[in-house]
């Protein structure tokens, strides 16, 4: 069928303006391919907090779990900064990867021709870049359990409290997060490195163990390697063109992906998407969103570049509702339009440009399309 | 008393060569300032292994324990890949660490003008770069318990195994690192950012609460900053100058210090210092190693840079034995010696240079001194 359920949760600062060209673009491919999309808008983090005392309300997860794809705009700002932990912005967001199981988080980092000379790092070291970090998303140290901070009165203690949280992965969790990252290396580069701290952590000795067992018995011809975590960081730093896929895990992922995506000098361009198992009908569980977060600095100015939540839903256009060639559409138009010099602040470089507000970058888009 | 014990542990790969050129510049000190070294050498990692069946026996970690300082030179290699996980070369190390009660590692990122081509960052990125990472280093993940990996049969597991690791973390163990870091940003910069992920891990927000108590009790007047880890990673790719001092968890600490040492374009110059609590004659425990690893594939062929492991040995001079002006005087050498072209071959640019191999570049160091 070519009807496609989208649940839009713009959440905090500039989320809604991005996520409102992203709605322009999303009714252009309905006008124009023959797709219909059942399209429902609900609160998330700080802004479902203000309304419902909690970051998601159980409506929400709710319709989240029934629709084919999820597109979220980015949470969180200095308003809810002293809120309690249970209820601060994030875990909105934390309890939809969790919830859903979206436990393949994928990053890609590209380097955008156009914006090389963004980066801070040398354009012949990132021109041309495309790397795809595949992150676990459901597991780890940000769910395991036991975790708080307790009361903890040995004499040699001073403050008395101690805080804790555990890393935790099943060889299950493992494979199969492994296994999103082999099938993605296969319509790619065909290569795959595995990061961890094998050297120092038991549970980074699993990961390598399962992942290296997925690679021999299912995927054997892809080209596996792994590297400790701390060297991956080094190499992505030194030279991130080596890679093609990598797989890690949830807090590595974290890190590591936010550092390729400022590596390519395009961060108000990266998109991700955080896929689960095959529903019913055979799409995966599916949530969309820009790499950026809520930039409460700027929201509400009409300054934000709505690119990277635009290209995120080009991810789901190919990762849920299997239009590959209408991906490949929306992202020529976008290339085509930063080719064109049409410029957000953020992309405002001494060559100039025409300067462009959130909801012009989003016109432009639509025209090219 | 201008005399020091000194234990050295040169480790396996390029180890035992850069520690060679660093006996030079002891002797020199010890022929040419007055001060009087008792040094002593024994194994650690593979090396010890092959002789005792433990990467670290009991009567070196006695002797590491007696002496003013231990410095190192590095651990590991393809050779050991294979061993058991409580035997294999880092071991050694994370058992010094651990039993000295090194919690403060000092690890600073500073770029050499005279190799701010080689960073992968341009040039205006990263010239004149100045940083300390201050990691916490005898806690957190590295250490915590439950950990290791067990059966786990529930229906759902594929694999039936699971991996566990504890990042613990006690209020004490926070604060007395976080006095280091702002003990060092007063004579420095004064500015102290400390990193966790406050926002999904509860051993996180107590970090940040603490980071927070020492600043307000103790050194209200040194400048606080918090920012996430994944932040973190960011910043530093897009303007590490933005930082002075430092201060993250052991798991954090080892990937960012990492990645801000590769930024600088200078890894086989980059020292690094561990330290405790100050023993009965009032130097603190001390081991002091290069943040370079052991390099295997270049082990052997005289052509490593030494240049790392000898300024460790500066930081000894002034960390461990009150010699500051020792200290800069060898420093200096070493940047006479590098203005002077005098280059190892990892230090070979395009612009050329005297070409050396560790040895001649020990020799060209005590040369200036
Ligand atoms: C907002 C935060 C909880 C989140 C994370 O840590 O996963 C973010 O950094 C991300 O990477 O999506
Ligand atoms: C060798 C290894 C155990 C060590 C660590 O992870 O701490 C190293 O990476 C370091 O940073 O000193």
């Amino acid at each position: 069928s070519d009807s496609y359920s989208l649940l839009i949760l713009p959440g905090d600062g500039i989320g809604p303006e991005v996520m409102a060209e992203v709605v322009k673009i999303v009714d252009w491919f309905g006008a124009n391919r023959g797709m219909s999309f059942d399209v429902s808008h609900d609160l998330v983090g700080g802004s479902a907090y203000d309304r419902h005392g909690v970051p998601l309300a159980d409506e929400t997860m709710a319709r989240a779990q029934a629709v084919d794809a999820v597109l979220l705009g980015a949470v969180g700002g200095p308003k809810y900064d002293d809120l309690d932990f249970s209820v601060k912005p994030e875990r909105g967001l934390l309890r939809l990867r969790k919830e859903m199981d979206l436990f393949a988080n994928l990053r890609p980092a590209q380097c955008f021709d156009a914006l090389a000379d963004f980066s801070s790092l040398k354009r012949e070291v990132v021109a041309g870049l495309d790397i795809l970090i595949v992150r676990e998303l459901t597991s780890g140290v940000y769910f395991g359990e036991p975790r708080g901070i307790h009361a903890d009165d040995n004499g040699d203690n001073e403050g008395g409290r101690v805080g804790i949280n555990t890393q935790r992965y099943t060889s299950g969790e493992i494979r199969r997060v492994a296994r999103a990252a082999f099938e993605l290396a296969m319509r790619r580069g065909n290569k795959v490195c595995s990061m961890e701290k094998a050297n120092v952590m038991e549970s980074g000795i699993l990961w390598r163990e399962e992942v290296q067992w997925v690679h021999d018995n299912e995927y054997p011809d892809v080209e596996l390697s792994h590297m400790y975590a701390d060297n991956g960081a080094m190499q992505l730093v030194r030279n991130p063109r080596q890679f093609d896929v990598i797989v890690t895990d949830n807090l590595f992922g974290d890190i590591l992906s936010d550092a390729a995506a400022m590596l390519t000098g395009s961060l108000g361009m990266l998109p991700s998407a955080s896929l689960g198992a095959p529903m019913a009908n055979g799409r995966p569980k599916a949530l969309y969103e820009p790499v950026h977060g809520s930039a409460p600095d700027i929201a509400g100015q009409g300054k934000a570049n709505p690119i990277a939540c635009i290209l995120s839903f080009a991810m789901a256009l190919r990762y849920s509702f299997d239009q590959g060639e209408a991906a490949a559409e929306l992202e020529r138009a976008v290339e085509r339009v930063l080719a064109d010099g049409v410029r957000t602040a953020d992309l405002m470089g001494p060559e100039g440009g025409t300067p462009v507000s959130t909801s012009q970058m989003g016109d432009r888009i639509v025209a090219a399309l």
